[in-house]
């Protein structure tokens, strides 16, 4: 069983808490860009190093045990800041941002940087796959219960390149605890990746 | 078709260069998990965050356009520090060290903290799917030449924790230029997700 947390946080207090730390993330991120790309010289390099150890040792002389996990507040809010493709205070997710229609597609726009690289200048065709599987598990719990992936494909129709990129996802089917969905990535000249999933509602949510 | 840029380092060039850069990727890891986990205050955390800009500053005061790319040596040796798995320049990446077996199986073992996370204290599923597809996609090119990514399926048994994991893969069949592989992740407790997928030879690599 997953554990949940609740937390008796209101609106004003979430909005509280992402002023705080939701630019340290965004620059973290810019960080992890610049660590792979610099051609700076070692001695350079080095006191980068140190600076940044510095500052490690200050956020962590108070911080949490173990991961972020998953936080609900009372009004059933969840907060995922930690989450590998929406955590705001994830500097390694891009993050996406998800948003929804009225007909419970869920679609992204967002942008892949020198991080998400497979083959030269192209995303990683792994990182597809975790964005699909995101977007999909999404578009499969419109009800904001979590449905957990059960299995997916993901077919590659053309190299996909880093820059902006599209996703989106929808349900195609129900069956019982089955939750059918499909969706793709595309870039300006069309879909790269499709993929489908199914996903399963947890036994503790079948009511 | 895409560019793999050619270098004419030796193994003493590549040893320099690792040495001067990869500590920095390993403190910038630290940093992207103590971002997550941090509950310092705000000032502190605004300090901090002053002295990431600086340091990204740094870095990027000269750099190389856009992101690390592949780069060979004229020995035949893939670079490919800024990949989203194993770039060992790249702090958004476990990273993986992808061994390889006589028999030509693929193994590693590795550890995923709070950065990967989905589903509370666990992996989420979208990880292991980029996990799973680059150790499937270097069982399926055995002679260093790239395969890619033509369809992947991956099925979860269970949810996968956070912490030391293992994967491993290996091909199941050949058929003019499709390579077959399959593979898993396991904890301690066994298998928790297991994938096959059908990776290609690109055109400008048949023959």
């Amino acid at each position: 069983m997953l554990e949940f947390t609740t937390e008796d946080l209101s609106a004003e207090d979430i909005e509280r808490l992402r002023a705080i730390y939701e630019p340290l993330a965004i620059s973290v991120r810019e960080l992890v860009d610049a660590t792979i790309r610099t051609e700076v010289d070692a001695e350079t390099v080095a006191a980068v190093k140190a600076d940044i150890d510095a500052a490690t040792a200050r956020l962590r002389s108070d911080q949490i045990d173990g991961a972020f996990g998953v936080r609900r507040t009372a009004s059933g809010q969840s907060i995922s800041w930690g989450n590998a493709v929406i955590g705001l205070r994830n500097a390694s997710a891009p993050p996406l941002v998800i948003h929804r229609d009225e007909d419970g597609r869920r679609w992204t726009d967002f942008h892949l940087g020198a991080a998400y690289e497979g083959p030269p200048g192209h995303v990683h065709g792994g990182v597809s796959a975790l964005v699909l599987d995101h977007v999909l598990g999404e578009a499969a719990s419109p009800d904001g219960k979590p449905r957990f992936t059960g299995s997916i494909t993901v077919r590659y129709l053309r190299a996909c390149p880093l820059g902006p990129l599209h996703a989106e996802a929808q349900i195609t089917r129900v069956d019982g605890v089955k939750t059918f969905a499909s969706g793709y990535i595309s870039d300006a000249e069309g879909i790269t990746v499709e993929a489908e999933g199914v996903f399963i509602t947890p036994r503790w949510l079948r009511d």
